[in-house]
């Protein structure tokens, strides 16, 4: 499908020529939004978020018609449901290029648009932000509006409640728009979704509403009464309903009301906009609204992705999977847990055969590994599915819950290292740094799949042994190598790294699958005669230092690759054993430099920052000729 | 005072002990755990957290009464309200040993007692802990009891209400105990304290009762239904009370009961125990219960100190205080924001001299973070005053929200390095490293009250300099040098550290306060031949490699002293520095060894790692003799 003219959308410059337009054209306006959206971000290559932006269609066009964006703050909780924002604050001819290297961010972003008053890749972010804004804005004696647009799937995450809580104590101007469209990414979870579905259905009201009657007949007199019942409905109604959640937490609450439809938005945005104190607007949408197939096929919805050519080759997700359901059978110990991303981690697929034993918690990271320190002391083995990113959310509950308590919890940390399309706020480079130091933690990284599939019976094992401890397994979101699987899992001893090749003169020390690159990058120089020693580190905790001391004594100079900031890493690690020993053996630090990752595939990153194969072949040879290459940290 | 006999407590082997105990003993056991909490904690030479156990004695009584600890699992929301049950668990012959080095642990301990199932300093883990005992229970086919006791402070952490949201939809067997005194730590901050308060008097429910009853006067024949409508009380309390909060989310609410009423607390318990579902029983309790200046004092109650003997001597925290004070008078920007540690930050003193710009957000440090990234895009300069400790629940905020967007927030670190008395759990011994590898982050550690001063001056100013960023400046909980302050306060350049003294042989590179301890230790060794050279690094991040390189190229090895980790902190910084530049200078790390710290006072804890003067001096000697020091890294 090619894109068709939007006379409307193509007209505009900015949100400011909304203004004039007439009810009947805002509704056009939605209509052509709806459309180029079908007619883009399907054809994208890398794919994109969909569903969420079409259901935000009408809320969008709603908020631009009625505040004054830059100066009114619009704060959008995870930028994926923006994409009608970017289309009319001046980027809907940049649309085709979304997530894509140059092309507009996946979410939000000040750098790109002043419309982008914050970024946010994680959700549950906008409220505290919302109310930070409103004080700046208070303390300044400005008078402008702070909305956040957050969807029912952030409101899980503990911080949502932490920006509601203090938000309705300091009783300042603010808006808060729940976006509800009864999923999140998977089917959301928890009793706060469950309670927003019975508001969306009004059972609680007409349940106690009949209840009430009931009790009214029994009374003398009653039946005369229940004429006049309407008019208490009111009364009844602002009391009893469920709404009562985020007026306990002192927002004034409006809805629930139907997102598609502009006139309710735009009545009850007016209203909104005269109140003095926080004010919640609880808004019903349906993902992939407008488009038949994204309605119906709700939980694909949240991003698409083009058919894929050719035959389908695994991921590491589907390794950990496989994985996951051979030591779940064998051992019934084996407990899954994951934060909202039930989908991401592929657990979703075992959910039917295991129906007790994964655990969605919904976006609560912290909670999810607080209910596993506690799920292992208590005698099972849970496995936590969290992506490296999420996974930061939970750093103080690792050290504490998990570490300090050496609970048998096993990390199973996806979509570690660079991550592609959704650029800077999802990459996994900083694991390595935050978990490192933490006391008890073992730390491997998987260099292709058989190895992730050895670490993870391990990792098994190893909570089981007489250092039992937490492990972290981390592997990286991308297709494997595609090798032979093993004969027979085996359980690699902790702490030793792995030797794939004698060379001589220059060593290359790396970890995670970049020592599959690193190793081919080697074969390829050894044809124009550059003989590379490489080896596999494996363990970033405990670390191989003979290994270490072995290689630098035999070698010239020392050089170790990661898939991971060059600050705080695996080069880190090593660099203190060197160091340490006073060993004079040069090293040179590869992997990603201490600067922010913007979006892009993550064959064009790992390009970017030459840790692939080619990039790496060149890295070498510059360091074995004297080139300067690698980690730029001496002046 | 001194402690009397106690003939029920003194007898008690452990809670089995209770069980056989009739009424009015109970009552006389209440009145001996509280009277032995006076006798012992006031005590202490070191203090105790007091009020808060005076308030938990009918409460502890009552759960160890009618539940079967261990088989039970009891779990304490911070350990700190736990001393009655360390009493009743077999530990009141060493209660006056508690947060002292070898004694009772400040807070819950597993390897102290198989009653302390789990571990906790930080606020707001308990329910999530709870729930995964539950449900490992449930997959272990068990059926004991789980009880979480969490104060109303702990519940505005957003993992409490992770924990709440996702137990209300498992609906799984589960009691969780709000200890509702109306405080937390400071006095308590948020929208749920106030709704707290409304269901302590009751006020909603009587407001929308008199609305109602002032409709149906209205309505034909209302006056006549008034005689029954007490009889609609039940369905309209049920409907209409603020428990609503806790029904939202899916438990059943049990309260408010008052705390010291034992009768009152066993019925409740009792029919708790019965529920197959999850249920909160809000308990009221008054901190300092049964010692009126406890109850008269709130503020100060929730630890006591021994009154000091001689001059009082300033605390880091105090010169913070001090600056805090003059840059805000300075620039109208400057707001402070805290996380319910109005007290411990100092910040308190100035909340009346700056009512609008000094906010406690609360336990909720992930909010507090996000709210600052939104103040400084919005204009303001926030000076989040965090425990280094604390900080680690914002890691991933700091990253996104703040260094991501480069917003000029100001962290004031206090706390960091070995804390002293309150154990594992509250030491500051990771931020250098999980800050380290941020981005656009820019991180300093005073060696000195005066060099606090010069970098919280500094940080100001940096936040409008061309390279203006979010900064962070660490302070420990220590008493100051008692330097005469500066004639006037300096800009410090970035990344620039200080050569303290001059020698050769070797080059001693500290950073914070062990710099002044480093530098002392060197001057008792010149005495005796020994003439170290020593720098103060006072930057980790730009780190100073000018002065790395320049110091190790000047000596034949390179001592470094920090007062964190030796894993991940500034030795392994400057071993980056010297690996990447192939400079075979060997380096020796000192700082605290990759293990957890037990409680003890933090002057004892300088000592155990050898990291204050006299220690210092010891391992310079050691290394420069040749014998083993520091980072024992190479085998």
């Amino acid at each position: 499908m090619s894109r068709t003219p939007k006379p409307l959308l193509d007209g505009l410059r900015g949100p400011h020529d909304l203004k004039g337009l007439q009810p009947a054209q805002l509704e056009e306006l939605c209509r052509e939004v709806r459309q180029d959206i079908v007619e883009v971000i399907r054809a994208l290559p890398c794919g994109g978020h969909f569903g969420a932006n079409l259901g935000t269609v009408e809320l969008t066009v709603a908020l631009h018609y009625l505040f004054d964006s830059p100066r009114d703050k619009l704060i959008w909780d995870v930028g994926h449901q923006s994409y009608p924002h970017k289309m009319l604050t001046g980027r809907v001819g940049r649309l085709s290029t979304i997530r894509q290297k140059d092309g507009l961010a996946p979410f939000c972003k000040p750098a790109e648009s002043e419309h982008d008053i914050f970024g946010a890749g994680h959700g549950g972010t906008s409220i505290s932000a919302a109310l930070g804004f409103a004080l700046a804005r208070d303390l300044a004696g400005e008078d402008s509006h702070v909305v956040a647009v957050i969807g029912d799937g952030s409101l899980t995450a503990g911080m949502s409640f932490e920006g509601l809580n203090h938000a309705g104590d300091l009783n300042t101007r603010l808006i808060v728009v729940v976006n509800d469209n009864g999923m999140g990414i998977s089917p959301n979870v928890g009793a706060l979704s469950n309670y927003l579905t019975q508001v969306r259905v009004g059972k609680p009201f007409n349940e106690v509403k009949s209840a009430f009657e009931s009790l009214l007949h029994r009374l003398p007199l009653g039946d005369e009464l229940l004429e006049g019942i309407e008019r208490v409905d009111q009364t009844m109604r602002h009391a009893m309903l469920p709404s009562i959640y985020f007026e306990d937490l002192g927002f004034e609450y409006l809805g629930p009301i139907d997102g598609h439809h502009l006139d309710n938005l735009l009545r009850t945005f007016r209203y909104a906009k005269t109140r003095q104190r926080p004010v919640v607007i609880h808004v019903m949408t349906e993902k992939g609204k407008g488009f038949p197939a994204a309605e119906a096929d709700e939980g694909k919805m949240h991003a698409v992705k083009p058919s894929s050519s050719g035959p389908k080759v695994a991921a590491y997700t589907d390794v950990f999977v496989e994985m996951f359901d051979a030591l779940a059978a064998r051992d019934e110990r084996v407990v899954g847990v994951t934060a909202a991303m039930l989908d991401g981690t592929g657990l979703v697929k075992l959910q039917a055969k295991y129906p007790t034993r994964i655990l969605d918690v919904g976006m609560a990271e912290q909670h999810a590994v607080t209910l596993s320190a506690a799920l292992a002391i208590g005698g099972r083995r849970p496995i936590a599915a969290i992506y490296s990113t999420f996974l930061q959310r939970a750093y103080d509950q690792i050290l504490h819950d998990v570490a300090l308590h050496n609970a048998p919890v096993i990390f199973a940390l996806d979509r570690a290292g660079l991550v592609g399309n959704d650029g800077p706020t999802h990459m996994g480079l900083y694991d390595f740094a935050y978990l490192r130091h933490i006391p008890n933690l073992v730390l491997a990284a998987a260099r292709d799949e058989n190895e992730l599939r050895h670490l993870l019976h391990t990792a098994l094992l190893h909570t089981d042994s007489p250092v039992a401890s937490p492990i972290a397994v981390r592997y990286p979101r991308d297709n494997v190598w595609q090798l032979d699987p093993p004969a027979e899992l085996r359980c690699l001893p902790l702490g030793v790294g792995e030797i794939l090749r004698e060379g001589s003169g220059t060593a290359v020390l790396a970890i995670g699958t970049p020592a599959v690159s690193a190793w081919r990058a080697a074969e390829q120089l050894a044809a124009s005669g550059l003989d590379l020693t490489v080896a596999d580190g494996r363990w970033l905790k405990p670390l191989d230092t003979k290994l270490v001391l072995d290689l630098a004594s035999r070698h010239e100079r020392l050089i170790t690759v990661e898939d991971h900031s060059v600050v705080g890493g695996f080069g880190s690690a090593v660099a203190e054993v060197l160091a340490s020993a006073g060993c004079g053996c040069p090293l040179h630090v590869l992997g990603v430099p201490d600067e922010w990752v913007e979006h892009a595939d993550r064959s064009e990153q790992l390009a970017q920052f030459r840790l692939d194969t080619a990039g790496l072949a060149q890295q070498f040879q510059a360091i074995c000729e004297g080139r300067p290459s690698g980690l730029q940290l001496v002046g």
